[in-house]
């Protein structure tokens, strides 16, 4: 897949899968609402009722500062099947300049913010590596 | 989620989001086809067209042995979203009986396979954790 079909996807895409690493070393992955900002990926904690607030996912990136975000289509015709990811550098953005555009980009992009904005902290993906593929 | 409806939700899902730690610690996520049996969770380097066939994935699960697998629903009415998740220990099947159950297992799911069955190795997740989250 070239490079502008694969952030075009990726762009469009309403859910991701966010991997990280915990601190103990062992693998991560939650399903994540996200923006395409430059080469930054943002995603937000959000108000969709979590286990706790103090989110694994944040805990991870602080102790291993990396991400890798997927975003994928399934269908039962597998001539049909695509994905693109990117990898990079995380951080997690407690406030700050970043944090309000990216949360802006949220809302922007999810009509489903405008009555409940996130409020938590923002990981921020600085995209070293496109990768993708598809069936066709 | 009780554990009924994680097991009865994961086992009928068509479509899996594989988490595992790459040799230098870095997070990577792939989605894939699986199948669920008793505590075990398998997925198989099938015939879709891969960039090598030395997967990524499979160097990871040899190096740190250790995977996390999520299905999860997503629509644009937040209130109908879910996902469950199962981590454990992962192992590399090259051969052996397990990685012929589980090539049999999957290809009794996914009848994609019938006509191109996967012959490569088999990544077996023993699953130790299970968690599920659903908005209603």
């Amino acid at each position: 897949m070239d490079a502008a079909r694969s952030r075009e996807r990726l762009s469009a895409a309403r859910i991701g899968h966010l991997a990280t690493v915990r601190p103990d070393g062992g693998p991560h992955v939650v399903a994540c609402c996200f923006a395409l900002h430059g080469d930054r990926v943002w995603t937000a904690v959000d108000a969709k009722p979590k286990v706790t607030p103090r989110l694994q996912r944040l805990a991870n990136v602080r102790a291993h500062p990396r991400a890798s975000l997927l975003v994928d289509h399934y269908e039962e015709d597998w001539d049909a099947l695509w994905w693109v990811r990117v990898d990079g550098p995380a951080a997690v953005l407690d406030d700050g300049e970043e944090r309000e555009a990216a949360l802006a980009a949220l809302i922007a992009k999810y009509r489903q913010y405008a009555t409940a904005a996130p409020r938590g902290a923002v990981i921020a993906i600085a995209v070293e590596r496109w990768s993708g593929w598809s069936a066709r």
